[in-house]
């Protein structure tokens, strides 16, 4: 293998926030990144060499994107795996991961099936066509059931509890589209694992906690504090789930521990995610360098903690969407262990991921810097009331 | 202080690996760095906002990074203090550090002068108008004596040591222009200590050990191994030639221990210097952040060292000017404990810096460290032979 200058540049499809540290990460391999993104000037635009304007299922920016790079790869689900394809066999660019694993991990559905074809546990589940369909998957299943849209669902959207028969027709009608029940996992935690599948090693970082709230990731611990037995039941669970999945790159891996503290696999991301942000400080190569790493087919960097590490988004906390303007920061830049990830997004809306924070200590207790981390983005604020 | 997006924007004269790695640093503070350098497509170009091709001393350049940025600083010494004077009253834009410290700075006599007037150790120096001057020089301080070029040196260009009267108008005029002779300091290490000067507080990183080869820094090693007395007495010097100087930023500076355990001032760089790169994984906030806080008047980070670290210079090792193919690159990317920072230059000439490596390790021995360190940087080559 060969550093050239020119160096190797990576196409990336979507330069939002995952774009944007993969570019901060890409920058001293030497690794240029040309993304394609709709929103003229997104976050990712400053920090890397080009921004294409164009739709995520726009052919002629993934060729636009093809010709400049020598591997595709995105940084969004919402990729066109069908686009990228056909630019991939008629440019003749790898892509990583493989348009597949996207397509299959777009349908919720589909990516149940696939998992538990694979003999992964998930929640038990059933395909939902109609509000009769809810109404029986409720009664199989019990209420309340997890209903989720098969596509275009994040953040929370695209997945609401419904509590009992009465409020099938309505429920199914407020996702809108093909659906799918989920029996309701009454979780003790939620996990994910950060895996990277490079050109002949898989790897996986530490085991990681998530807190959620309404359905969106506000902090990560890291390492998570489980007992041994969780962690390791999670670790092969993820590398089951990373044994399954078609194409180099970073995938994370999202679990429930239930109470019993059995581990079942609720969603597969292809790509960075934010329950891997911690890696940035807390990982001598974060997942923005492992997945540059892997999509080029490179070695692979180390995945254990350097520290116990914590991060806590920075989250839109306005009634409507108004120009972003951050007050209180010298809360984050003046405390000693906290790190500031700014995303660039010119706009906040309300629950917008629009940074994160992250705290690590080398002989930090996480529960401490946990709660230190709710207090520096405590302190923030995008109000001006 | 409030951020805002459109973010802070800064400008900086120079786009070389330190505007690089300048501008790695501020993506994830939500800062934007917008450059001017002569060579098109500089090292910093593919990861800041914009870059202005302009020469270092055309006002025209400094103007127009001047409207696009709410403060100004150099990455370089030839920048223009004159223009940046003239820029800054016109416009009305802040300049860090102050242009007057650059001034002095670029001449190495006045450098000298304002040092020992200001109660600093420095090596004996005289000022060099001819060979007269030179040989009486010779006499006083003893032979060999070191000629220094008042301006224009980097690199070890415009330094040489004299070893007779004999050589006299020969080394001067190989020098060519007003010079500087200092007596030679048979020193037992180099040290440098990375200072920051903030809004009301002023910080150094530990004092770390420079090895340097015909002139050219090769190696940094930090903390350095030296005993404590050295180490305060160093920190103790460093503290004061930061009280000494005019307007926020970082300055590297450079240190010799004599035989005796005395401490000398050699250099001082007004920007992030190469005897700082460890600071990028070796603590929590790199020289590089660091510069950008301070120049922004925002407070600045931790500057202790979180592991020990060495860095190890990637050099041009080919005989003349040819395009930059660095080979063997997986024995830097396939070790655990290293990090790759590639500069962008396309073209790699004879000693040209091209690039660093670190190795920091929790648990390391510093030795070690560089040993290894060493073996990575042998086992690449942009030498096809």
């Amino acid at each position: 293998m060969n550093h050239t200058t020119p160096a190797a540049t990576v196409g990336v499809v979507g330069g939002g926030q995952l774009g944007r540290m993969m570019g901060e990460a890409a920058g001293p391999l030497g690794v240029e990144l040309v993304v394609s993104d709709p929103t003229p000037d997104c976050p990712a635009a400053p920090v890397v060499r080009d921004q294409i304007v164009g739709a995520f299922d726009d052919d002629d920016a993934i060729r636009a994107l093809a010709e400049r790079a020598d591997v595709l790869t995105f940084e969004i689900e919402l990729a066109d795996p069908d686009g990228m394809e056909r630019v991939g066999e008629e440019t003749g660019t790898p892509i990583h991961p493989d348009p597949g694993t996207l397509r299959t991990i777009q349908d919720k559905l589909a990516q149940n099936r696939a998992l538990a074809a694979g003999g992964l546990p998930v929640p038990t589940f059933r395909p939902i066509e109609d509000p009769a369909d809810l109404r029986e998957a409720g009664e199989e299943l019990g209420w309340p059931v997890m209903l989720k849209a098969r596509r275009g669902g994040y953040d929370g959207r695209g997945n609401r509890p419904v509590e009992g028969p009465g409020d099938a027709a309505e429920a199914l009608e407020s996702i809108g589209g093909a659906a799918m029940a989920e029996e309701f996992v009454d979780f003790e935690r939620e996990l994910a694992v950060m895996g990277v599948v490079g050109d002949g090693e898989t790897r996986a970082y530490p085991v990681t906690e998530t807190i959620h709230e309404a359905e969106i990731l506000r902090e990560s611990v890291a390492p998570a504090r489980v007992d041994d037995d969780v962690r390791s039941r999670a670790r092969e669970v993820a590398f089951e789930v990373l044994g399954l999945l078609e194409g180099r790159g970073v995938y994370g891996i999202e679990l429930f521990e239930t109470g019993a503290g059995e581990i079942l696999v609720n969603e597969i991301a292809p790509r960075p995610h934010n329950s891997g942000h911690w890696t940035i400080e807390g990982t001598d190569c974060s997942q923005f360098e492992q997945h540059v790493r892997a999509v080029l087919g490179w070695p692979l960097g180390r995945t254990d903690a350097r520290a116990p590490t914590v991060t806590a988004n920075v989250l839109g906390d306005v009634d409507s969407a108004q120009p972003a303007e951050l007050a209180g920061t010298e809360a984050i830049l003046g405390s000693p262990e906290a790190s500031l990830h700014w995303y660039g997004k010119r706009e906040v809306r309300p629950l917008r991921k629009m940074g994160h924070v992250t705290l690590s200590a080398a002989d930090g207790d996480r529960g401490a810097l946990l709660s230190r981390a709710r207090d520096v983005v405590g302190s923030v604020t995008f109000s001006d009331r």
